[in-house]
């Protein structure tokens, strides 16, 4: 049994690991930190899980994270930079949620967070937790910056072309939609339901922290520079996130060629569904599932092709991720504890 | 491992028995029947199964129910009794989620359902699939009358308090709201959702078929006459029922006492969660999982109980429960295959 | 034209009188107040009101309220008493959206309220502005206490029986429910969109506020002791509020009588609909328009009487209800600037 | 008072139609028909109607239409150009709803929409209705041709710039979302409450009715060669329509000068909201109003220029539009009738 620690259990993505290693196989719940709610059972705040998790959170100073095998971290960026160096020493393996080891340019860093990175020292042997691209090195990580929701997608959609050289890496455009869930378990008037309800809107149109991020992966893909605008949206559903992805294409090809190109791409992948040419995913397809699903489009033949990706923002956006690299990181079967039906209706 | 067979899998209540028997260790999923849908892969029709369920919909004539050990009927009223007695008669159990076999009184049958029963001599063998009721009768069926999802809730609230005579039988009113997924799939103007979201409504106030039903199954509680208001509501959310109970007290008790009297009714039972006293629980801490949690309320310590009940209409309400017969069936444990942790957020 | 002063105009019942306001043809909106949002315009904070309403928020020092004809307090409760006084000495009409005036049992406001009131002297001249039930005090108070969104329902609905001595008032049940905009614009958790959509609870069934504000008033239209059980729930929808009331008959009367008791009981009134005996309204028949619906039901024609009542909380239950008062106060027409045809879908 | 007549009046557009006209004042409702509906009041089909609208329901053969002076056809396609040439004839001006007379190119008709025109001498005259860009010619018109949703907030996102020739037309890129009542009031199973909510997912992407409608119109503002990619997709909400707009910029070109040509060119028209440069409109914030909402972004300062547009989709999309149409046939205010606050929350 893995014995493992939670820091800042309290927020979306810390109750989604909460449900799903309470029936993962191999993982022991020892831990789960939360300064303000010291001593309040788990169960008492997300009723969900009464019967299901008896921990009760404890401070940190009380939670013996270094008896863990390993700590995730569902916290707010700058939590787990201050703490993953003692653990890591400690011999304890770190999965950052987070955005703290996501980007090996410490200045991007800092000019996209606004705060100084406390151990870059770190961020060189941190492992971009991305299983379908990363694999191998996840398996040997200590560290693992787990990618952003919105840069899973992107990057998923568009890693066979860029790989290919098919299409011009310097004119992508991703249309994104995200449920509300994605902006946290924060006291915040703009997603309050009555705010969000019935309504649609763009945000982060001009800059969005993601951007950085998914560039810098897509640009180990390929030799081209690559150029990206990112508009993310919020959608009035809890959870779910559909990429609309858009790529010029540079050469000839068939539809069934590409077709076949992501299907050879992701064969062997448990968790990535291609679907038929021209079909459209629904979020809800995903919801409550660590599967990411796709679809090719190509609108009057021409040269614009349409990738359309959706998957659950808190399970492969998120904390389903996060347990698939654990999967890996312990040399267990990367599907155990992760073999959720999604919910449909 | 026990072949199943379901008609009628187009529907919600087919979904989701598909989606709980897909990761069901003991099922194996045999055959499913839909006419209008024949040759059609099951997963084409709901991706959320895509790689999870491989069968396809075939007509009855092709699906060679008889080769089951159950059969699930997840279809409008009057199909189950037209097929039950030659399933049972070559061996096969039979689950029925639709009415046919829920009343015994059979003129009250057909007032309510406007049909006559084609079948009344297998009426009365037909058990009322609510373990937490009849748990050693259903152990021991061939034909499963499974409980309509209000019904499931009101019983299930008063049980205690009627075998208790506590209160006053002739004037309980219960106050039910369900989500839409309770009015089926159907191509119905009155479910579209913009008809129905950011709305709210009561519906069939002057009478509901689920009256009947629960009336004769409480009757069975109680030397009392039951007399029930039963006032059911839509309410704009997929899945989730909540009833609210008024009973009368007819003696002198304390909130500790009827606390515990509950607390005892149900504390061997793997899918009742009696939440402590005055607590408000959320139809989201059971959804999709097979879990029914309750809380009793006191309102000006006066006479009046308020008992308030939720569970996942499509599980407990359905699905789940015929699963839960289905493993007592076939002399399994209770639980197995049902150990889905509510989906928060 | 009355000119018009509003303390509060963050909220929704403030963002809901500047909308009804900003096309009432006797109407000039002259000062709206708040301390943090000094010097904002109005239509920064909320864009639906971009082009239609040109004022800013400012402080209550800059803010001459003393000039207005009338001040609306959208406040939290104690903001109104506070200001009051100096108000009406100035000649200003008020009308408090919150429940400062409400009780005119003072302990009870204490009680429920947690806090003492400032301005015990004025309580007894306090007019409960419920246009329905007391129009000719309305026409001459200058001081308003604007009814909660639940009594509102609840009185209209019980007052014809009532009145009539057609029931027992000591059996009173009032299972209500309201949609999220009801808990005010408020940074709390409980009222984010993931926290509340697709699922549905109670909430202060033990006690709530509304309660003692209901029972004195339904006191005054009977010799009867009033005893009420009153249990609010929350919908996953933004406005819309639905009261389902239950009331034990006393004497033998047909359904007939009953309608025409009703009809005849609100024939003359602008903003009352009595429906067909035995409809279902939905909340969203009356959406953002000032409009209250209502049916009756006798289920399995016994002695219990169902009222289904319905409005939008945030107009015939907030705002509009205000606006109502003030025509009536000001001499005005009643339904002038409040002809708004519900939105549907 | 202008006498109205509307063909089809019992599903989205024909109810928004009333709602509006209901409250306008040179408006007299004079027939509605619906055979199937036949002798049914409007107003018990759409309760929220009662008491505004008195009409009922008649059969086509018992309305004497040609006594309108104009007649809206609220209608699927194909049944305005069945009637259409006898009411002209009769002097009765025709404003479609529908598709019958938007496109000139009768074999692009046929090819989207699979029947025969059947009045093509018709068509050259019909005026396409959006104000906006053809004011004049509307106001001339026997026979109005009202834009599709999408397509209003296409055109009124790139008119500005393709009439100044600053990006190119050959690389548009229009990734629209509209809410679930752009669907229409049918008995579908895709539109199920069940189905679409808490679920997003794109439509139609290989090919979509609207796009050559589109691109006919957008290639009358430019003498480039027009290519456009337009994908849809469904928004969990009611009303509402979201258009994120792509063009590459072909010039140099300030962010103010961008900005000034877009309020330049919509200053004096009473229904288009240029926004501060950067902000994200929310479609609430046109909820229910005619009023459509635009904002322009340049994500990192680069080539690319992202067009944010929001609108009610049954109003400035569909009837709020159609009337904006009529009052200029008619000479009156173009405003008038139309004037709306939005409803917020």
């Amino acid at each position: 049994m893995i014995k493992i620690g939670i820091v800042g259990g309290t927020g979306y993505t810390g109750v989604e690991l909460l449900r799903i290693l309470a029936t993962h196989p191999q993982a022991q719940l020892t831990a789960i930190t939360s300064r303000k709610e010291d001593g309040v059972p788990v169960a008492q705040m997300y009723p969900s899980l009464r019967g299901r998790v008896n921990l009760a959170f404890s401070s940190p100073e009380k939670a013996n994270l270094k008896e863990c095998d390993v700590v995730f971290f569902a916290t707010p960026h700058g939590v787990a930079m201050a703490q993953a160096p003692e653990l890591l020493e400690a011999g304890v393996k770190v999965i950052d949620l987070a955005a703290d080891f996501r980007l090996q340019d410490l200045a991007q860093f800092e000019q996209w967070y606004g705060i100084s990175h406390s151990c870059p020292e770190l961020v060189p042997e941190a492992i971009y937790g991305l299983p379908e691209l990363n694999r191998e090195q996840i398996k040997h990580a200590r560290l693992i910056a787990n990618p952003g929701c919105y840069p899973t997608t992107i990057q998923l959609g568009y890693a066979p072309l860029l790989k290919a050289n098919l299409i011009d890496a310097s004119s992508l455009i991703a249309d994104c939609k995200s449920g509300v869930s994605g902006a946290g378990r924060k006291a915040e008037i703009g997603i309050l339901f009555s705010e969000t309800n019935d309504s649609f809107k763009a945000y982060g149109v001009s800059g969005h922290r993601h951007s950085p991020e998914t560039i810098a992966q897509l640009q180990r893909l390929t030799e081209q520079k690559v150029e990206l605008v990112f508009t993310p949206h919020l959608v009035p559903m809890i959870r779910g996130m559909h990429s609309t992805l858009y790529a010029k294409l540079t050469q000839e090809i068939s539809n069934e060629a590409l077709q076949t190109l992501f299907e050879n791409a992701y064969q062997d992948e448990p968790f990535i569904d291609v679907m038929p040419f021209g079909s459209h995913p629904e979020t809800r397809s995903t919801r409550a599932s660590n599967v990411l699903r796709l679809a090719l489009h190509r609108p009057g033949n021409g040269k614009t092709l349409v990738i359309l990706v959706v998957q659950d923002n808190l399970v492969k956006g998120a904390s389903g991720q996060a347990i698939q690299c654990m999967n890996l990181m312990f040399g267990l079967d990367e599907s155990i504890g992760l073999q959720h039906v999604p919910i449909t209706p």
